[in-house]
């Protein structure tokens, strides 16, 4: 039986605090944005800051360019290759820098460790929201 | 010493049959489009076709809605998560339905089991890249 109900697809639909979860659960996600009429997906540490998702990125930099974009989407998965299972979790919102520094120092205290470390002058963006959807595939634990 | 020349952010470009060969490593990528005015981004099961990605969808599925798009983009990737290492790879291109039956077999002979099985009256859709570029973080082996 799936614990939750299933789309026409046949794919588990992941409530709101399990989608949260699930995001914070893994140490890269993806970034999907607009840049130079390209739709760009690019993959980012990331940390989960109440319901937005945060990453680093430098000034001047491709993904500095999500900054004010509403259309900013963020993508998180993991899979088994043996099982064929995995889920997926997409956030969709608008992207801006973080500018109060209690914000960053918040951020920065959650121990964002980019794997990229040729970083100068970082920035912290977010994206705030509008929707949050997962799915799974049945039966993934 | 890096094997490849690196970009600003110190990632190492990836040559484009190396591209090839990562995407064709790996069984699940990311599909990037847009439908209804958003930016989605879903997962999908894939192979590489000569310098194609093609995955499987269903008729009237969200997925569908890539046919036609000069946007579409496909990203996948590979990361260890000890050694804060990794690589990415994307595709931007048009996407279509592969009409042609002896295209189709020869796809369905390359052994595509999608994991999501409640998919009724199937189609397959390639993205001819208009460009394909990859990174991986330096040392990536």
């Amino acid at each position: 039986m799936p614990r939750y109900s299933t789309d026409h697809a046949g794919l588990e639909i992941l409530p709101f605090e399990e989608c949260l979860r699930l995001l914070a659960s893994v140490p890269v996600g993806r970034v999907g944005f607009i840049a130079d009429g390209e739709l760009v997906i690019l993959p980012v540490n990331h940390v989960v800051d109440g319901h937005d998702v945060a990453f680093r990125t430098a000034h001047g930099s491709k993904l500095a360019a999500t900054e004010g974009q509403h259309l900013a989407t963020f993508e998180a998965d993991h899979y088994n290759e043996q099982a064929h299972s995995g889920w997926s979790v997409v956030v969709t919102g608008r992207a801006e820098v973080v500018e109060g520094e209690a914000d960053v120092r918040r951020l920065t205290r959650r121990g964002l460790h980019p794997w990229v470390t040729a970083v100068r002058h970082p920035l912290w963006i977010r994206i705030r929201p509008t929707s949050v959807s997962g799915r799974q595939t049945p039966g993934t634990i």
